[in-house]
């Protein structure tokens, strides 16, 4: 019997429109389809593809604990794999899907390095936020000789100057948090005024705002601030 | 009348199945499509999509002389500017495609420059070749706290160097000519069996290789450089 392959499906950003065909053909084809998902309640990555899956097809919630001091990653990870390995052994394709792409910071390097050498895996790139960003604020992100930065907010202070320091431009991802710290960095650094805020691209809550309007007690995880030192990356 | 919109569509790396359904469905209903072609024969980026278009479409060449110097690029996007800008007066949306994602080093910031202002601008976000390289390779591109580096192969030697100095992952995009300087910037930090090269990410040419295996003499403009420090981003 032909084993089954594992397909990482990037989503897209938030839009259901925003997937690409090919991710689309899967989902609707596949008979098993796994995401990751809270310790209660719905996954963000089902929920973008809601509309194109059938009762027919078995899921597979990867639920995080909130105590992740008890329950680590990497032991929901283990069994998750062990899980997507039995169908992928019978001959079921699985199509693992996460927000975005699968290998800009997706959480499907978790599966994939448990699971790439053994079985079959393609990846399907998606949308990034990194991408929806920039189109929902009206602002291109990098052009020509640009060298772009991809920070996280997580990095520390002290590297995220020293990284943004003389940058052409740079986008400082899952921010959420970290605001303060961000906000700091851009000061000292002058680019304040050079800074725009988006959260939620593409879904039904997006927001976008000079970096100077935020409300920092309010900034999601899932938002992102783009800088451009030219100001506008076309001039 | 209601003026047209120009919509700056990503039509992804090149696998005509990895636009998005978005996308899909304004290139198969706007009346004007326009895209950026060489001097003389077919444009990438048409090729991509070229069977979603239909014969009732208008279509827009925007056509790049070979001798910049003395036709340069401006004038080439003033003109094209001028030609969409009649469209939508008279009330027909104009689809401006181009390869990848319009606002990552993408052609598509030329006509937003020149029509932003004046007009009604939607940018549909596509799949960068940055996203369907890692896919192409196996090898993601970038996790957790992870600082990415986007450097374009322009960049001068000094630069690169230190912009690549102590970082977590890179992408080196638009390799073509410069492979020679990327590669003693490479050795320099030693990170040469950490460097997975891609062209043509996702097309029937595409080509995957270690970076010891690149024949330099053919290394074309959309080729890119993957560099993971810890060797594989998961870890």
């Amino acid at each position: 019997m032909t084993r089954g392959t594992l397909f990482g499906l990037g989503v897209g950003p938030g839009d259901p429109e925003l997937i690409t065909l090919k991710a689309h053909r899967l989902l609707t084809t596949v008979p098993v389809v796994a995401y990751p998902a809270p310790e209660h309640g719905d996954s963000l990555a089902r929920s973008i593809v809601a509309s194109f899956l059938s009762p027919e097809q078995t899921e597979i919630a990867i639920r995080m604990p909130l105590d992740l001091n008890r329950f680590p990653v990497e032991a929901v990870y283990d069994q998750a794999a062990i899980d997507i390995a039995e169908h992928l052994d019978a001959g079921r394709d699985v199509a693992a899907i996460c927000e975005g792409d699968p290998f800009f910071y997706g959480s499907f390097m978790y599966l994939f390095g448990r699971l790439s050498e053994q079985h079959q895996v393609e990846v399907v790139p998606g949308v990034s936020s990194l991408l929806a960003c920039p189109a929902a604020a009206g602002a291109p992100l990098a052009a020509r000789d640009d060298v772009l930065m991809i920070c996280p907010g997580l990095v520390d202070e002290d590297e995220m100057l020293q990284r943004l320091a003389n940058v052409d431009a740079a986008a400082i991802i899952k921010v959420g948090r970290h605001l303060g710290k961000v906000r700091r960095v851009l000061e000292a650094l002058d680019l304040v005024d050079r800074a725009h805020y988006v959260e939620h691209a593409t879904m039904a809550d997006q927001v976008v705002l000079p970096f100077a309007e935020i409300d920092a007690a309010k900034v999601p995880y899932f938002s992102m601030i783009l800088i451009h030192r030219r100001g506008e990356a076309w001039r």
